[in-house]
């Protein structure tokens, strides 16, 4: 009978346990030894025992919003602290488990999802695992430093505006934020449903598809076209870059089109110009969550949330069927955009991760920046891949692929050809 | 019988076997639990007995130049590493141990202590603390990453050109250079013995003090004008920076006159033009050092130190002679021109700390990049501090106080008064 992977994970553990202590509680809001070496030895059992899993061996974090039977499922906030633990596993955790995979801890975010930076004054802030102090992005913030600080082989998140994508890019690893429905989502716990999807992060491409694939239940390999033909968007994506940022993505464009492929410039400037939209529904959908709970919140909520949840009050009834009936007509532009071509690229982010020093300074202002591209994809309700720019120190993720919704197994295709 | 100490070293020790095996190689030489926990006990049953111990429970990491009796003085290189244990403790840290310090591992360096940004090919380059992937600047390399991790509170190393403050600056703590012959440095192995000193790192100030009178076995305290007068060179120090150290010293300057302070322009061109002489110097003092292992260093040693090395072959007597001559006018200038001020600030650095990628790449431009302005220090025989640069993220030590020689006193009680 092999331990290397009973080795592993007890040195996992001992590295997690290593951590000063304050960085580990910003990293996992719940972190049992026990439980996980009694489910590593249960796995193991299987494994000796011949049964077929494919994904045996790799350790998952877990974010704080996914059933997980036993653990108080708390979304980051004293809110949800209170509530009694989870009697059965959600759906992704369940299939994760079944092909092997080994839930480790579970990983820290904003409260309640709600914010891209990753900011939280319950647990604490974790560091980026690339600039100590860097902002770790959010809201699937812990589960992007566990992967970053190689604790964790992957992890699986959630993403309303970016919150998988975000985190992945300041981590330098991979986000796979999937189409809506790919996978299911029950029993986790939501933000705002229009846009909510649970997906992966991982150290590598074949990894985060092949969580993806045991969390979507299907394959998600098909083939692509030699010369891809891609998307580089004007008034959209690429307005109001930093310098660094500029050339950064001058450089990848540069790089993509030695390689053979075609860049298409396309006009976006009414995606763009509809990025709003997002903050109004995402509130109202927060708001019907929470409603109830708003005295509570003004008590034991974190404030930069609570005055985002609510923002809806302002809202009226007719802006908020128009916001609705505009991003469905964005979503269709969208569609209609991307006729004949593969896949968009874009920045992932506006700007190079802040330190978390200047986004506890300027909240607002850098939460803003750092959700516009990513959030754009979920308003025209595409799929997109965080992907790792190579040759960057810090390692940053800063490059996004996006595709139209139910283009998630061909996002793999291309990224893997962008990639060899 | 207290043993919160004992904890602090179980608890460091656990966080240093935690690290990935090539990292924890790449920062300690050595690193024998056993005997830092006996060591430990030694101490504590000295504390218990009532002895006074003004440093007790430091940790302090050792740079691979000073003789620890037991351990090899490897010198961060294959030729050494074939040497006998040392006898005796040399007498830095036979003073740190009698002041109650614990010596925590022996630290990573680049080969022979000869070159500024950290590279090793042989126990492995670590990443600067604050930056994965980050370059940890040099020669004291793993010194500055143990404070930077936390893992210990203070370290000792070297510096010829820069060795302290370059790796001080890269891992955001501080970095003290004394004036040549403040510290006793026999059996400490020489680079080159007109500038070699041994001098401490540490997280505070306060701590980086304590250390240097203990090393030094006097005090440094002193008193110095309410308002301070502050050389602002010209010529040296100050050219050719990058754009983002530039903006970081004007702040800097700001902030000095808002805090009542004089800054006076002093014009250091012929100084600043003199640069080259440590090079030839340097190079020839090391090649009478390794006169009698050239052969074996070219199996067995980093072809980027030996190169320097043999750089002194290609000069003449009479070259050498003059770059002598030419450096004992320039500390004269030096110390002229220093009349009436009390200090001389300026960036440690004349660019931001690049990625290790970068200085693999580029290493003869970057490394002298980065010892340039530190550099500057030895030729004029001066004494400086590397001073963490408040707010930055990743943390960087970008601010250098400079004293003529012999004003080290001065240089502490400066610090403390710009810094509180």
């Amino acid at each position: 009978m092999s331990t290397e992977f009973l080795s592993k994970v007890d040195e996992a553990i001992a590295r997690a346990q290593a951590l000063p202590q304050a960085e580990r509680r910003a990293i996992f809001t719940a972190f049992s030894p026990e439980r996980i070496r009694a489910e590593a030895q249960a796995l193991q059992a299987r494994k000796d025992a011949g049964e077929d899993l494919p994904l045996f061996g790799t350790l998952v974090s877990v974010k704080d919003l996914y059933d997980e039977v036993g653990e108080v499922t708390g979304a980051g906030s004293r809110l949800l602290a209170e509530r009694e633990p989870a009697t059965h596993d959600c759906a992704s955790v369940a299939k994760l488990k079944q092909a092997g995979a080994l839930m480790f801890g579970r990983s820290s975010m904003s409260e309640f999802a709600y914010s891209g930076v990753g900011l939280n004054p319950h647990h604490g802030t974790p560091s980026s695992a690339m600039v100590q102090g860097g902002m770790p992005g959010g809201s699937s913030s812990g589960a992007a430093v566990c992967v970053g600080l190689g604790l964790t082989d992957a992890a699986i998140g959630t993403d309303t505006g970016g919150s998988l994508r975000i985190p992945a890019a300041a981590n330098g690893i991979w986000g796979f934020k999937p189409s809506q429905g790919l996978i299911d989502d029950s029993s986790v716990h939501p933000l705002a449903p229009t846009y909510d999807v649970p997906g992966p992060m991982a150290a590598s491409l074949p990894l985060t598809r092949a969580l993806a694939e045991v969390m979507a239940g299907q394959g998600l390999s098909t083939s692509v076209p030699e010369t891809l033909r891609l998307a580089i968007p004007a008034g959209a994506f690429t307005d109001g870059l930093s310098p660094e940022v500029a050339a950064l993505f001058e450089a990848e464009k540069a790089r993509l089109m030695e390689m053979g492929h075609e860049l298409v410039p396309v006009d976006m400037s009414a995606i763009g110009a509809a990025v709003g939209l997002n903050k109004i529904i995402v509130s109202v959908e927060a708001h019907r969550i929470y409603a109830d709970d708003l005295d509570r919140l003004e008590e034991v909520g974190d404030p930069r949330v609570l005055s985002r949840i609510r923002f809806a009050e302002t809202l009226s009834d007719a802006e908020i069927a128009e916001a609705y009936d505009k991003r469905a007509a964005i979503v269709a532009q969208f569609n209609a955009a991307m006729e004949g071509l593969d896949a968009l690229v874009a920045p992932t982010l506006m700007r190079l991760p802040p330190s978390i020093a200047e986004v506890e300074a300027e909240f607002d202002r850098l939460n803003m920046e750092m959700l516009r591209n990513t959030s754009l994809v979920n308003l025209v309700d595409g799929c997109a891949l965080a992907m790792p720019t190579p040759g960057l120190t810090p390692a940053f993720s800063m490059t996004m692929l996006v595709g139209v919704k139910g283009a998630d197994a061909a996002l793999f295709a291309i990224a893997e050809r962008l990639t060899a």
